[in-house]
């Protein structure tokens, strides 16, 4: 046909029951780029073929383990490109060292790895692999965001001197995973999950998202990491202070507790001559309040933004994409950068590195009631 | 393979250039439950081709005409199931009646036909062919309007006294159909769009979302439909009052004129109890107003919401979909409606030759200067 | 003392019970420039003295009726200086008429006076009496309300194209005036309202803001005045559809039935290259949208506004001013006028005639369903 | 006349160029229960005289300092009943003591004092004078403010387990103090504001409000206190980690450098059922986001809030009130209080000395880089 046949993918995970492997496989899909066509979608057999079923994955392509996919889509002239690993935490590493040692790229749900070890370990088997890694950082992928980014790098609010990011959720108030909620099970068990429980799950989020707006990493951070929930096993609540490269501020708030609070992740990034606001609850928009005059509203889709915002929109302004479309956004960039072409924006296993690097020293400096610590060592 | 296994797709327009084509394409796979497989993307055959290789259609079954496809996939054993009528206007009627004719299902963009006389007309075709015909009045598949709708039902807001919707867009605001736009283009053209232009466009848009979520239909109207920037040969700027069956009172007002708008499409029902809004750009949430106690803020994805907004929803609260989404919401009906399993609320040729009754009256009455008028006769 | 000497002011009506009484007293008192001294609060003589008391009238200047009060007044070395009229609307013109003749600024409460025959009347009496006469035709007071009138002006948005204004309130959504409400009971009651409820209590005003903020005067109307509460004396649902010189096209909205509305009187004005928008619940804010960039919210107290809107601000950006400010800037820019100095933007006698013109031709014109009427001669 | 004589009030400082003077003005007099009556309002005898012509305050009432004031007041029989304390901080203690020690009630800007060892003084001296003290912690005199506080007391929310609080402005972000502006000069001056900048101008204002909605103290706190405009003499910039008695944490954030802020107060608290959210730009309104159901928006002047937030307003809802009705509210209390009859939430002088603990102790700590301490000792 034509350089624009499809990639096909395999997918690790994301069954029956999953809440983020059907986003996985409608953000791969969306824009027929990419085709998902093999898959281990549950380790239970008859729930494995269910999804596949659903997906439209035939059934000599479903796999009972990643090992045996691995191995037989190697075998095949047509078989899979790339590997989406949608499992729970702990299963991410040896998903990903698997898939890149034979020879396909890995796109990967959050957090990188189930610990720091394992993602320093992993940054190694990338690099060795010439493979491409990319880790699903969602919010990267919204235009607005990428927007924001730009407007930071080109200098319009001046030095950066102040960040506020928040990510309120309040849906494990509740001790939900002793009440039989298969999304609450895992992020509380410590095996599945990392040492991180709400920071790992939400935290790295807006550490992330803070990183990438500014173009700056955060040097160090005192961290208030909390168990809310009594008999919970991870902490649920975090509130954290930070120190950027260059003496940037910031504070970094991440809950699951916030009763009420559906999916808030918001950021506020103030330079020395203005400052921008973006928040989930209204992705489609940019603020930028100025020192010197009217504050200003940006719209996705409209023809004033910058290159990064129009590759990451397909309709026009006023026609709201969402969260499946910023997923999509990063399997398009994956795509393009597969193919030769220039993504750019794909996180990698260096932002999975420091995610891991961040959540790991917040719970041990606020366990060990440290004060400020430096976030060192994450690039080894 | 199993009893889900995706329906077949052909497509008539939407090749390059197009706006809507692409988003049929995205809404109908989006879920897994429908499968691009065939089209006439475009007249151009270079463009057809490509529009197929992009969306990894084969070229065997890429077509010069909808004649000739409908002929040649009847002739296969596995034929597409429906047929998505993306073309201008004045084609939607042609395709429709022979893909019908053809035994295929049909999923049409709207307006329904290019007058009220050809509405009728394929209604009497619809109901003679046994296939279904869906119309992709897109807002009516967003959660939070569907919930609108059963509250309404439910009677929570009393009966319905007052009903003000508003859709203003700003970018017709210069004669860009005469600056090369090709989506100004046509829809500025009489031989193409009908005797509507804004009106038709997204006139419709709001006169069918006020029928929908009151479930009450209008009856009388007084309108003044105008053509605001020079030289241009249809309406930009419309105000309609409205008068629905029992005796509720309405305001329409559509623009394409109104610069700096961008989708704005708005709408407030008002009962003897309270009030509801809902408002594209905050498509996500539904507010009601009551007349004795605190306003309520409903979100999509929430538990507490009916059967109607769940079922059109794919994430949990906080995660907004969008657009395409709505869109998907359609053919994820319209395939349960094929095959066989409730539906129910994919808009049909009923709402599409009332859609058409409402452009010709509105037009017509306004250019006689005639008052207030009947919607009459739509139903024959 | 110095030139600065606070005016002194006689109230007529506004004792226990009224709503907008009050709001005079503390608008007219709130900066310094005007001292509530005299008074005719209440015909019943013991709220009458227990409304002076409250606000700190001697009760020597507590007057059982205006012709006694301006005639015991005139006769004082101290006598008041103007006359604020807050009685219902039926006692307005002979209130006005009375203070004027008797060498008395006048300012009254909306609308000017009963009918449209009384405006004109009072119109020749201001002209003759030298005196000056203010109408609280609130809105005008906001300071976002003036810098957009500044904009119109200005040109920036380019020729108006489109002006949609919007006043819904719920709070008559039941017959509360025969439930012993006051504020409903006069104001459904013809005798002391005039020929409009609904529109001659808050269509004015959208009226009023319409032309104020355009510049430009509606020519011609097409009304729909309704009564919908069943028993209800006047009109409580107002839509129309308007023309105003030059050729804008407008939507006029008011409504006392909108259950769960509040008091959301909201505007837009769309020109060739962008459109405005002010809304009461958010006054402090003026957005603007504009074809060709990013949307502006300007705030109240900000450096880059206009002079009107600086003048009519007391603080710093962020800190709300609010009815009562709005209120306040309507007396400040009378007492200025009175005392000479430039004020300028208090709406005058000729403002009042146009709104009682406009109730009046809009009443009637719906009531003999007359389509399109001019809403001519309202000068004479 | 009657028991509803207006209160006399004395005023120092707040002459020409104070932000607040003219505030405190407003809302004392606004309700007509505190009538301006006396002044020491600038140094300069110019001004002085210029501040009370433009007041309508009597020459004879004019005084060059507040000991003689003090003196002559007690002097009269009709003497001033309190003194409003509008002086930068560091002449807040002197002004206040002998007042107090006069026989005055006393109604002071905030923070009470220069230093924690003054407002403990003060403590004293006010419980031994057996006159009121009250302090204009202004973001207590919004109705929605009082609606919150009597939310969570009575414990719809479950118990407090987050608090966010953020105060962020952005007009210190250049070094204005050294550019002429007399609202900066006195804020950056150590002598003049005591040991904190931007945490005692605006933190305090938020770490009052934590307080008051949750009706909890604070225990513990871990500080970033910082000045990021070079040169600056005090801090521009705080963060603070906070734990409150019962367990719940908190994070305050106030800043004077981030750009393009306003004035931007906003609190979030959340309990285990249900979270608030309070922002003064949208100041009329408070936001509950619920565990298990719908949103819910208050707005100022409804039916249905509580005794508190009705006793705040004077409008009918959707008539905004604003900062100077906050404020009058505070006063309205202060002279009911004076007069006997249950006011009841003006804050006193114990919350002076618990907000001048909390700025030293943050102060010190951030300095010390200790880390979390106890906000201890503050009530000795």
């Amino acid at each position: 046909m034509s350089g624009r046949t499809p990639l096909r993918l395999a997918m690790v995970g994301g069954g029956p029951g999953s809440f983020i492997g059907p986003v996985h496989r409608m953000a791969a899909e969306l824009d027929g780029r990419i085709r998902l066509t093999a898959g281990v979608f549950s380790r239970d057999p008859e729930k494995n073929a269910q999804a596949a079923d659903g997906w439209g994955v035939p059934r000599d392509r479903v796999y009972p383990d990643h090992h045996t996919m691995i191995e037989a889509e190697r075998a095949r002239g047509d078989g899979v490109d790339l590997v989406a690993v949608v499992t729970p935490n702990h299963l991410h590493f040896d998903v990903a060292a698997a898939a890149l040692r034979g020879g396909l790229h890995v796109m990967s749900d959050k957090p990188a790895t189930l610990n720091l070890g394992q993602a320093r370990d992993l940054a190694d088997i990338v690099a060795a692999s010439g493979k491409l890694y990319g880790l699903t950082y969602t919010y990267t992928g919204y235009p607005m965001v990428r927007e924001a980014r730009e407007i930071v790098a080109r200098g319009d609010l001046g030095p950066v001197r102040k960040v506020v990011v928040e990510y309120s959720q309040g849906w494990l108030s509740r001790p939900l995973e002793r009440e039989g909620n298969k999304q609450a099970d895992w992020r509380a068990d410590p095996a599945q999950s990392g040492v991180g429980g709400c920071i790992g799950d939400i935290g790295v989020h807006a550490f992330n998202i803070a990183e990438f707006i500014t173009g700056s990493r955060v040097e160090r951070l005192c961290a208030d990491v909390a168990t809310v929930v009594p008999g919970r096993n991870l902490d649920d609540d975090c509130n954290v202070l930070l120190r950027f490269e260059g003496g940037a501020r910031g504070v970094l708030i991440a809950s699951q507790i916030s009763a009420g609070a559906r999916n808030g992740l918001k950021i506020s990034v103030y330079g020395e001559k203005g400052g921008l606001t973006w928040s989930h609850e209204r992705h489609t928009e940019l603020t930028l309040d100025w020192l010197d005059g009217p504050s200003q509203v940006l719209h996705a889709g409209s023809a004033y933004l910058g290159a990064g915002a129009h590759a990451a929109t397909r309709l026009p302004t006023g026609h709201p994409e969402g969260f499946i479309e910023a997923f999509a956004n990063l399997y398009r960039d994956f795509a393009d950068a597969i193919q030769g072409r220039d993504g750019g924006l794909v996180p990698d296993i260096g932002e999975g590195v420091r995610g891991m690097a961040f959540v790991e020293r917040a719970v041990a400096a606020s366990l060990a009631d440290a004060g400020w610590v430096a976030l060192e060592g994450e690039g080894r």
